[in-house]
């Protein structure tokens, strides 16, 4: 399968690796070509990965996975291309974080908004699935690192475009009964108000390796 | 010892059960005298069971607990008389839940503030604790009803406060260690959006009778 990825930071190149370890070709997506992360994986990735525009990575992949800042999401996507997202499944992983006032950090949007719906909304033809962006990069593809069940969380509006999702994941390592289905896209203003906790958790915990697991009344 | 308890709802009511049954005296507060749910409960609690006005309860309690929704708590608190509240341990389990533009729940405030930091900025002389507002009444008090090690959150300026609560909470059947200290007061805004998250859960699950537990890295 062709995967086209938005952006170049961590969590995109984690993602990359493990779909190009998988067998898959993936096209990394940047602003400009001079995108010296993109460069360099290009460089380790072998013959599957590849490296383009925000618009040539949209036009190859025949998935795509958001993983710019939520806060540049939705503008990196109309760089890509409405024309290239239309009628794909389009995975969001970001979180919208910006430093608050008082120097903490703080989302925008919020509560009443999500960077899940306002790609939706933007893109209408896109079949948006908010997922991963409640774990730091190494567990997204690994979910062994920790011991027993622990839990993943999908949010979208068409239920085969997030069993794909669940598919994928599950290639990733993932059983399908972890993955915890959280409804339509607005589920994603729960997820990306998770993220002030994660970040208090990676304080008390020391360290970002550790998710959420569940006990429930039986 | 004695306790105030400001609100006289199904959570009021759930703590100021188990505090009678473990040797406790407890007055519920609510806004008048004629409060039918909290003279329902003095009428089965026996002679440990008070009710009183806001104030009342407030100067009744060697330690208070704010069970009021987090929308009106600092109204409520107000009614209480800061002198009520000055020196003592105050405990905040609320949450603000307020129905959003499009009628799914939302909180306010949110993000950038929260009630915990509110109601400590209202009364700086109380040593407030924010705590218990993640999960559901009938856990608060018995967390053997669900398997295994689940996870409480605490966060308050104050160390010794924070101590006295986690005492309280293993008497409620929380062994210490599965209490994580979120550090100062500014971590409620975590605690509180996490709200929507566990609204979501709860359709997920079908059961309102589940809790968060972690996997970490060893």
């Amino acid at each position: 399968m062709r995967y086209g990825i938005i952006g170049t930071g961590g969590v995109a190149r984690t993602i990359a690796d493990k779909l190009v370890a998988l067998g898959h070709e993936v096209t990394l997506g940047s602003r400009g070509k001079d995108n010296e992360a993109a460069a360099a994986w290009v460089g380790q990735a072998g013959a599957s990965g590849h490296h383009g525009t925000f618009a040539e990575a949209a036009e190859f992949g025949e998935v795509l996975l958001n993983a710019t800042p939520g806060t540049v999401a939705v503008e990196a996507l109309r760089a890509a291309g409405a024309e290239h997202l239309a009628g794909k499944l389009l995975i969001d992983l970001s979180n919208p974080l910006v430093f608050g006032p008082d120097g903490g950090l703080t989302l925008d949007p919020v509560n009443t908004d999500s960077v899940g719906e306002r790609i939706q909304r933007e893109f209408p033809e896109a079949l948006v699935v908010k997922t991963l962006n409640t774990l730091t990069a190494p567990l997204m593809v690994d979910p062994a690192r920790l011991e027993g069940e622990h839990n993943l969380f999908v949010a979208g509006n068409d239920a085969d475009a997030k069993a794909r999702t669940v598919a994928l994941l599950g290639s990733f390592g993932w059983p399908a009964e972890w993955v915890i289905d959280l409804g339509d896209i607005t589920g994603a203003r729960a997820m990306e108000m998770m993220m002030p906790f994660w970040i208090r958790l990676m304080g008390a915990f020391g360290t970002a390796e550790f998710n959420y697991a569940f006990k429930r009344a039986r």
